[in-house]
This record gives C-alpha cells, structure tokens and sequence, in this order.
C-alpha cells in the first residue's frame, strides 16, 4: 500500500470524476487576523463585526478571497501537485459568506481532459465546490492545470473539452443582506457605484514589498501544498531557480491594494477569469490597478449595484500608466490579469 | 469624483476639524495570538484570562500597546500619509481595557497648525481618541507631524500651537481592578511598586533582531498604511533606500523586553511622551532600558501604585550602560525614548 | 533586589526543588492558526472541529506538539536560559487535549544534578509538568540539560541521575475518544493501523525552507526566551555566528510534513526520546522520513492502535534514502531523531 502521496498524473484522471478532497477547516477568528496581517486587507465588512451586522450578515465573514484560497488550498494535493502550470480560472462564484466557527470543505469533478501533442503532459479541467458545516455551497469554481503523464506512454483519454463562460452572468443579490444603512466614511470611500464609469482606470497607488516568510506563512495557512512555493532546495534545480509565490497570494495583495479607490467594493461575488501572467518571487514590490468593464443594476434592488473590474497586479512598476500590454502578450511587469464582479452600494 | 487617496496635506487641515477615521475593527483572539509572536510580550494580564479575572477584569485584555497601534493605525491614512516625519506623541492616556470582541473606532480632532518657514510643509497637531462598540473611550493621545504641502503658496493658515501637557497627571486608580489576588510568581516577577526607586536603572538584558517581514505583518495587522513600511521600490530613492521600521513596533518589542525586570509593570496608564530618535531598520536587533523617574500612590489604593519610567530601545548595542545621550543629541544607537507611567502591585 | 533575570545557573539548582514557571497562558484559537501558518500542519484532528467530535473530542484540540511547545516555553526562563546544550527529553506523555480557551501553566522538580568533570558546568535533570486551569495534568516529561556554572568555584552537589525509561510504555487509550466513525477520506490517507508494518521506512517527500521571521515568530509565540534564537547581534559572537532554530520548530515542521504518509497518526500519545543531532538555521530546507520501530494493541480496543515511530529530519538532503547515521555519529545532515508513540485507527 502506498501510503505517501506524490499526488495525481494526467493519466489518473478520468472525466466525470468526483474527487473529495481531505482536511475539512474550521475557520477562525485567527485565520482573518493572520490574513490581515499578511495582506493589509482593510475591507470594513471583514474587520468590523457592527459593520457587517449593519449590512444584515450574521456575523463578519472572513474576506472572500480567503475562504477562496482555503477551497483551493484543499484541492492542490489531489489535482494540481504534479501541475506544470495553472492555466486559467472560470466561473467563480461567491455564493454564501463564511463566518468564524465554519468548517470548509471541499470537492472537486473532473470536466474536462486533453492530452498535448507531445504526450508528456494534459490538460485538467475540473470544477471544485467549497461547502461549509451544514452542507451549503459557499463558493464553486472551475479552473484548468497543465499536469505531467506518469508514463509516457499511457495511452489518451478521448479529450473532452468544456464549454465554459467568459463571464459570470450579472452575479445575483445576496439574500438578506442590504445597503440601506451601509455607512461609507466607516468603510472609508465616498465613491458609490453610481460614481464608477466604464472604461475607467483607477491607480490604487500603494505598493507592498513581499518576503518569503510571508508567502509561505499565507500558503501554509490555507494548507496548499504546491512544493515550488516551500521547498527552496528543490528549487535550485528548477527553472526559476528560487521559489515562487502562490498566484493566489498575488490576488490577495491586489485586491488589498484595490481597497484605495473601491473602498466599497465590499463583496466580491463572482471571478469571471484570471490569468497569472508572470511569476512573482520574493522581494518584488506589488501594485496594482483597475478598470471599469461593465456596470449592472441588480434587478430589484435600489441599494447595491455590481461592477464588473479588471484588477491588475504588477510588480516593480507603479501603475499610474495602467500596465498592461506589451505587443502581443503581457508587459512583463505584470503579474495578474483578474476579471471579477464586485458589489457596492448604489 | 477623486477615489484614491493620496492623503491630506497641510493646507486641507483646520483647526478645529473633526476627522471620523475609516475602517472599525472587531479585535479577536488571534490579533492577540500574532501581537504575542510578533513581539514576544509576555505580561500576564494579557497571557492569561484567570490572572486577568484575579484582578477583576472581564477577560483578559490585549495588550496596551496593541490596542494603541489599532488605533494610531486608523488616524494614518487620515492625518500622516504625508508626514515628513512623526514629531512627538503626548498625553496619552489609557482609559479602559479593550477586551477581544471589541470594536474599536478612532476619531480626530485637529488641535494645532503651524507653518513651516520654509513653506514646504507644516506641523499640524491632533488629539486622537479611541472608542469601543459603546462608544467608551478606551484610549486618545495627541500627536503632532510634520506634513508637506500639496502647493507651496497655499495660504498659511493662522498658527495654533496648543499647550500640550508634559506629562500625564499621576494616572486614577483603575475602577474594579484591584491588585489584593495579584499573583507575582504566575507574573513572572518578585518585584513589588515598594522595591522600585526613582533614579533607578534596569537593563533588560535580552536582545531582539527584527526581520521585514515581521514589522510589515504587524504594521498590516494595525492597518497602518504609511508606506515608507512596506514599499521596497519606492524607499529605493527615499533618503534611507529601504523600508522604515513602524515606530510603534520598536515600542511593542521594548515593552516586550522590559518584561525581564519590569514583570509585574501589568498596565500602560498613559504615555507622556515619545521620541523616535533614530530610525530602525529590518536586521537591527532591539535592545532596552529602563530608568524610574517618578513613582506615586494612588489615593485610597493599598494594593498597586503607579511608577513613571523611561523606556529607552537601542540598536545593535546592549544596555548595561543605559546608552542615552552623545553630546547634546541622542546616542546614534538610541531608537526610542518613551515616558509612560505604568501600574504595579506594591 | 535583582529584578532582572538572568536565569538560573548550575549552582542555583537542588535536587527536590520544585519551580513553578511564570506567565500562565490562555490558548486562543488564533494560536492554532499561526501554527498552521508556520508549520503547515494539516492533520484534520486540530483543523476541523466537526472531525474532532465525531472522535469524541469536545472541541478541535491543539496540536499536541504546539501543546507541548507552549508548557516547554515556560520552563526555559528558569531552567536553560544558561544552557550549553539540551541534551535529551524522555518520559513525555500527552495525558489530555488542549483545547481553545484552555490556560496552560507550568512547573518543574528538579531529579537530578552531575556537575561536569570541568567544572565549569552540570547537567540539570528536570520533569516538567502542563496543566490547564482546572488543575488537569495535560502533557509531562523529562529533559536534561547542560548548565553553565555562575562560579567555577561553587562546591558540587552529591550527584544524582535519574533512571529515566527507554521509552514509555504502550499509550493508554484515550478515555471517551473512538475511532469507530473516523473518516480517512477527510482525514486524507488511506493507511490505518494495519496497514503499517514494524521496520517500514516511510519518505515524507516535501521539504520546507525555514526563515528567520517564521522560527522566531514561532518560538515567541511559545514564550520561549532563549536567546540563541533571537539576538543576531550577541550570536555574531556565538560559535555558530547566527542565531539557532529552537529545536522545537524542527519537531514541529518534521511532524507536519510525516502527514504525507501519516495522514492518520492522528494523536501524539508520547514522546520516548528526541535528539537534536545538528543544529538548523535559516535557509535550511527542512525533509523528513519515519520508521516504524513498534505497533501495540491498545487493550479493549478494536478501533485504534498505536505506533511507535522514528521520526527523522534533515536539512538540505531529501530522504528517499532514509539519512540517518554516518561512522560512529549522525549523518551531518539530520537535524532530529525523535521517537514518539502515536494513534492510529486500525
């Protein structure tokens, strides 16, 4: 019996496969503080308890992008460990705040495989569903990984290639909770959705310079296991020569960055894709920007819109230019390239 | 509408301006559990809830210092993220015990503005205050900065310099606390008010080296946003060329030192006054000093007293000798001078 | 009266002498956290609350060895603040779960003296011994250590050296804990009791790169003041030049990553002797493998079974070989040989 996990090959995946991956986590009042401090996450609705209960939430949920990577964090041992790359993310949805006392877990279906032409690796593509204690969906999401074949040799699986949205559609209300008495001097912006445009850009200014035990402190916490974020000996011998900080982290930072210029940006309800456009490493300084993509009134409600944004991250170049492209790809300064829907009051 | 911040500068302050700060934030455990391995604060008060209810508190506290920070934290983004330099703190009082659960809010008043000759920049001067979900105070202080102007002939403003005390009066008995069960073995410390003597040096002996990633985790957890912490790129041509250590973090670690000497010194009561004197770098290792320049009975109380102390905090140099001055400046190893008065069993 | 300690030294120490340590400490779920963080411990016991009830637990304990970092942080101000080296731990028994909002404290007896034929220091023999607030012994063992002498002069004690068991007995079953609903797919392993054979080898795969920040984040979290892992100005000047991991963080790291293999070693019942073979520092990248040295019923059980297991890391050298020993001594590159008892579901 082999009992230590070198985790899955391309050939150990099969389409429609469920795979219920390990170690529920019951979330913490500590997770939040140790993500704070990590992040400089300054949401209101994650710091502030009277503040989340003046929206309606039960109690204050822990920031979205956390309980994100906890679902995730979950997934790396079954699906991503032998990954060469993670190629992309879709469908993201927020669909029920997490509270401290909540225990996560997390699954995963195979919907997706393809073989590459040269037969030394495929294309996983699965939809993994966070639920907590009492079995609701609290956050689901697609994502597709470059993974190794064991052998060579194994033969292809008839490849199987799923149609996934480019966008979430407008992301729904939350149920119960509203912006009536959403107090923007306590959340520290004035700016409301109705004083957002399309198209446009905004600077977040700040800039945040990552160190290793930072990364890997972030990462253990959410029990992600990927080795090229922990292991600097075998490092040495990998193309980058060093380690690499977990894409998520990056997310976690841009976001927090975000704060200054979307203050109200409250909730993230949906991530319509994301692309992690080149490494980041330790001792890069993290900015940030964003564009307006599109606005949407949620049907019924006076209180709270969405905005559809563009957040890019980059590193060692602040983003009063707005980074983005450099000829046909992506300048080489930026990190992340995220599509998501966010909430904020009207 | 301007979405991002980038800070007040001299000519948008008033005397007599009232600022809400943004950003409530509910204190948990795991703030207490990361101030606790941040700093290495040992003080049993805020360690132990059956210590803390022996002497009548609800819960057990956190840490003084830690609820100062959260607050200061708040008044950055507001008042200093232009600050040439923070110039002084005084009259800090300490007013109630912040228990985890708690919210805390910050509000401040603009108390003084002067011009600088120069016109470049100006002093403006605010009174800090601190309060709970209850809206109890649990802390103000008033401080003053050194804050550039965004236009050089913008008007000056008629200077207010306001009298600030220099020093706090002898601090009140704190109501329902009492030191009759006060267990010093469980504290750590023989040491009683009564074997304590004005004039009286105390070298702490112990030596902590502080790491970037430490002080920016903490400076993030008080979302403490002057970016002259965080920012590697930027302070590349910033005088220094590396991030500044949080000042406040040089206070955590030296109150954390003086544990060894100072054990049962279990309450901050107020800070009469602060100098940063020399600045602090990541891989400077922390040492401190005390010396009692006062100490008082507090009327009607047989059970604790209150001694007024300098803390003093070096680099790179320990204390034997209780490094202080050079000249008519300070030791260029001097970090900190701070003048508190703290409360201990007698 | 010396309020400033400097630690006890050889002379200081008297067979029969009973010390109880100072700074009782209130486990908060914010302590678990950070030890995720910093170690990436992920055995489903200490991360999920609903798992630990289905074992009969009344709450998610703490990890065991964070248990045990915590009651050994306490003892070191007063027993190895002047320590040479720490020779050896015997004796160590986990006797009940730590649990959120539990408050450790600690004492010591000194059972053993033997100055050293130099003179110029002794072995100091010591059984410590955790309990919570209600009094309940949760974890007790024996370490000795090497203590320096205040005075070369000082007369010699009558030696005396305990007799110290090889290793603990077979592990008691633990009262009211049963594996009959033990969930291995969330636990994330397979293997159970049965499953492992007495002389197996097992390589944990994963390495971990060790900062500075996150050991002495670690270490301050446990209180522990030892100074070696602190004061890079003072270890400048140390044989070694910088500062030395605390050898618990090596533990802690090696238990974490014997997850891959021992998802189900759900329960640290003792520890039967652990040897620091060589020191660690920052940038050491921490592997680990285990041997199966024994396995017992557990009388009455049909549910659980224990192990007795090696447990082996090393720095900078993976263990798909199983480094141990070189010549006469250690493979210079093995950190810890620690054997421990654990439980399993059969």
């Amino acid at each position: 019996m082999n009992k230590t996990s070198t985790g899955n090959f391309f050939e150990d995946f099969r389409v429609g496969q469920e795979i219920a991956h390990a170690t529920p986590r019951t979330v913490g009042a500590g997770d939040q503080s140790l993500y704070t401090g990590l992040t400089g996450s300054r949401f209101a609705l994650h710091s502030s308890l009277p503040f989340a209960q003046s929206l309606g939430y039960a109690g204050a949920p822990i920031d979205d992008v956390l309980a994100f990577h906890i679902v995730f964090g979950k997934s790396v041992p079954d699906i991503s460990l032998n990954a060469v790359a993670n190629l992309g993310y879709a469908e993201c949805r927020f669909l029920a705040p997490v509270y401290p006392g909540d225990t996560l877990s997390a699954r995963s279906t195979v919907i997706g495989l393809r073989e590459n032409s040269n037969r030394e690796s495929g294309i996983v593509y699965v939809r993994t569903v966070g639920a907590n204690q009492a079995g609701v969906e609290v956050l689901s999401f697609a994502r597709w990984v470059m993974v190794r074949k064991r052998d060579r040799a194994a033969p292809a699986p008839a490849p199987v290639v799923p149609k996934l949205a480019e966008a979430v559609g407008t992301p729904a209300a939350p149920v119960g909770i509203s912006c009536a008495a959403y107090d923007r001097a306590a959340a520290g912006g004035a700016a409301g959705w109705t004083d957002y445009a399309v198209g446009e850009k905004i600077d977040h200014v700040d800039g945040i310079t990552v160190e290793e035990a930072e990364h890997m402190t972030a990462t253990r916490l959410y029990q992600n296991t990927a080795r090229i974020h922990f292991n600097a000996f075998a490092q040495k011998s990998d193309r980058f020569g060093r380690r690499l900080i977990y894409g998520g982290h990056v997310i976690s930072l841009a976001r927090a960055l975000s704060f200054n210029g979307l203050a109200n940006a409250f909730c993230v309800a949906a991530i319509n894709g994301g692309r992690h456009a080149n490494p980041c490493f330790a001792g890069d300084t993290v900015f940030a920007w964003s564009e307006v993509l599109d606005k949407r009134e949620l049907s019924g409600r006076a209180d709270l819109g969405a905005l559809r944004l563009r957040l890019v991250a980059t590193k060692d170049k602040p983003c009063a230019d707005f980074p983005l492209r450099a000829g046909e790809g992506y300048d080489p300064a930026v990190l992340l390239d995220l599509d998501y829907w966010a909430l904020m009051p009207r």
